[in-house]
């Protein structure tokens, strides 16, 4: 097996306390690794490396482990830019949006859904995301999410059936015929092609009863649950995720006392979407009571055509520093070992020995620059 | 002289409300431009399209014209990034800082400061910019501030006098020893080499009076003014630019009544910089207030290592969308056409006949992704 020896690393974050200076980021400086098979063989100072078969320079440059987005839908068709513009100049946001892109995926080929993953995820890959979870969600019939997840399979090992996005036109009148299709045939169909099991709990989609009956036939088919919850309004998602022990429970952008203590004594990490409260004009969520609590906290784009279009976690860092009190550090963590904890992974995420070797190479001197500079594609080279 | 026939744009914004849709943006879809000589030579629809020698398609793509930064600093060197870390952990933003870039600046060598502007044009380049106003104002001796300006006048022709940036710490006790230094020697160094002159009008940099001094100086010498106002707190220096007839004020952060009727009343262009409130965590401006009164409104990137060390302006038209109350359509014509007005040009910052061909291509199918999608690098070419 071939070593490489990767030296000229001005700035490593490896985010893993034990190595470098001590901090959650375990940050090096005059660094170098060796890659080994795909994984970690070796971190540590540059002047301390060993030997390898090949060697690779990168001139000074910040590498931080590859971000992890936790929070993805990515399979859909049509745009909804005009929807966007509407409501920057006042409309307010609804989920029922959702509706628009349902009808489109529907009426979309294998191919043209196919494509627009590949591009997406491509995107992502420039600007340094190297694991991504995806959602079905926009077909909303046996089929469609079926296919929606065949097609999310081979991009990613992270799939998630989110047939509980919102209940479809045709079920207006009877959504508990809805949850039982859902938990019924359309999930049996599904299974085989997820990893996970994803409900959206909010107030015109699915309440608290249905999105545990869901989840519990999520886990009878062995699929691992997580939930979206309280992004338009405070509700009972986020203890009924803690209660469940979920991975995690994404969006908290309202968040009451009895969420921030119940995620604080749990191990559910609360993913933030900061490209949604940024995309919706919506508050944005706490990340500083969250993290003085002592809760786990994630950064994820919630990539999608409707409240969230963007596929940046480079921008979302940026975000979360400006609005929600987190510290660069802080946010670079929660988008790369805190989005793997949201997956239950801990192969990604970090850079320590071990570890995949999945690195962002940013054309900066630290990574702080990925918030003291907001916009600037900064990630000249993604590896994995 | 070969003309070429652009094909495949599936939206062109030509900025020429004669051309398309008649709205400021003068929208064209299904469009084609032909550029000769390094002009617009003719643009409508594709349909309509003349012949030409050679042709190129862009395969249904959005086409804006390159955007026009009328105000950054680029000449300097040292990093701030820490300094950034330490006013997001609750720091406030002083004007003083800019001296930390002042020591680091002296201390350069010519070929790293050349090296450190031609890195941010190129940066900008990449993010569609085709047109950039460098200022001095990180030297503020004879020496440095000429050559600063020599160095930027090697990337433009829209160079600008800012000796008159902060007083340097040898003149701390001698604030007026400074101005006779900046409107004698250094202004007479300065002039060759640039094409505007302007003045931190701001408490703890330079006060009105000071301010018109500069700038009837500068007027002797052949340099037109413009004036950073506005930008910690409410100040004169609006007025000001308004009463001289400046082609443009920067900041206008903080908004008297006063102010929004003096720039609606005049031709001084409100050049706003959301870059800086995004990295200060200062209140934004009310660009919709100016926007509703008639005043002529451009966003800048302001890149900076201090207040803003942001190069993209597809980041700062988002950012603008989000808090200022622009539309998107508002905010890119601010990002372009504003941009350009605010230097005084009518051959920028348009795509239509006569007009220089400097083009952003977009991957996207409008102009309304820039923030629809925020933080995602969407221009694939820049072409000038
Ligand atoms: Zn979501
Ligand atoms: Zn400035």
């Amino acid at each position: 097996m071939t070593s490489v020896l990767v030296t000229g690393i001005g700035e490593l974050v490896t985010n893993d306390p034990q190595v470098g200076d001590g901090s959650a980021l375990g940050l090096v400086t005059d660094a170098a690794l060796v890659v080994e098979g795909g994984r970690v063989a070796w971190v540590g100072r540059r002047v301390d490396a060993p030997a390898a078969d090949a060697r690779t320079d990168l001139g000074g440059r910040a590498v931080v482990p590859g971000f992890v987005d936790s929070h993805a839908h990515l399979v859909f068709a049509g745009d909804r830019g005009p929807e966007f513009a509407a409501r920057m100049a006042g409309e307010p946001y609804a989920a029922g949006g959702i509706r628009t892109t349902v009808a489109a995926t529907r009426a979309a080929t294998d191919e043209q859904l196919t494509a627009g993953v590949a591009r997406l995820v491509a995107e992502m890959r420039r600007q340094g995301t190297t694991t991504v979870e995806i959602k079905s969600g926009y077909g909303l019939t046996v089929l469609d999410e079926a296919r929606s997840l065949a097609i999310a399979r081979g991009f990613t090992e992270e799939t998630t059936f989110l047939g509980a996005h919102v209940v479809p036109p045709e079920f207006a009148e009877d959504p508990a015929g809805y949850v039982d299709l859902v938990t019924g045939p359309m999930l049996a169909a599904a299974a085989e092609h997820a990893r996970w099991i994803d409900v959206f709990c909010e107030t015109g989609a699915f309440d608290v009863d249905q999105a545990r009956a869901i989840l519990a036939a999520g886990r009878e088919a062995g699929l691992a649950g997580r939930l979206h919850a309280s992004q338009l309004g405070p509700g009972p998602g986020i203890e009924l995720a803690c209660e469940l022990g979920l991975a995690a429970v994404d969006h908290c952008t309202f968040l009451t006392d009895a969420d921030v203590a119940a995620l604080a004594a749990s191990g559910t990490v609360a993913t933030l979407l900061p490209g949604v409260e940024f995309s919706t004009r919506s508050p944005y969520p706490d990340a500083r009571a969250l993290l003085d609590a002592g809760a786990v906290v994630a950064l994820a784009s919630d990539c999608n055509p409707g409240s969230s279009f963007t596929s940046s976690l480079p921008f979302c860092v940026a975000v979360a520093v400006r609005e929600m009190g987190m510290t660069p550090a802080e946010a670079l963590w929660a988008a790369t070992r805190g989005g793997a904890r949201a997956l239950g992974r801990d192969d990604v995420g970090r850079l320590s020995v071990g570890a995949r070797a999945h690195y962002a190479v940013l054309d900066a001197p630290s990574y702080l620059h990925l918030a003291y500079r907001p916009g600037v594609p900064l990630v000249i080279d993604t590896v994995s």
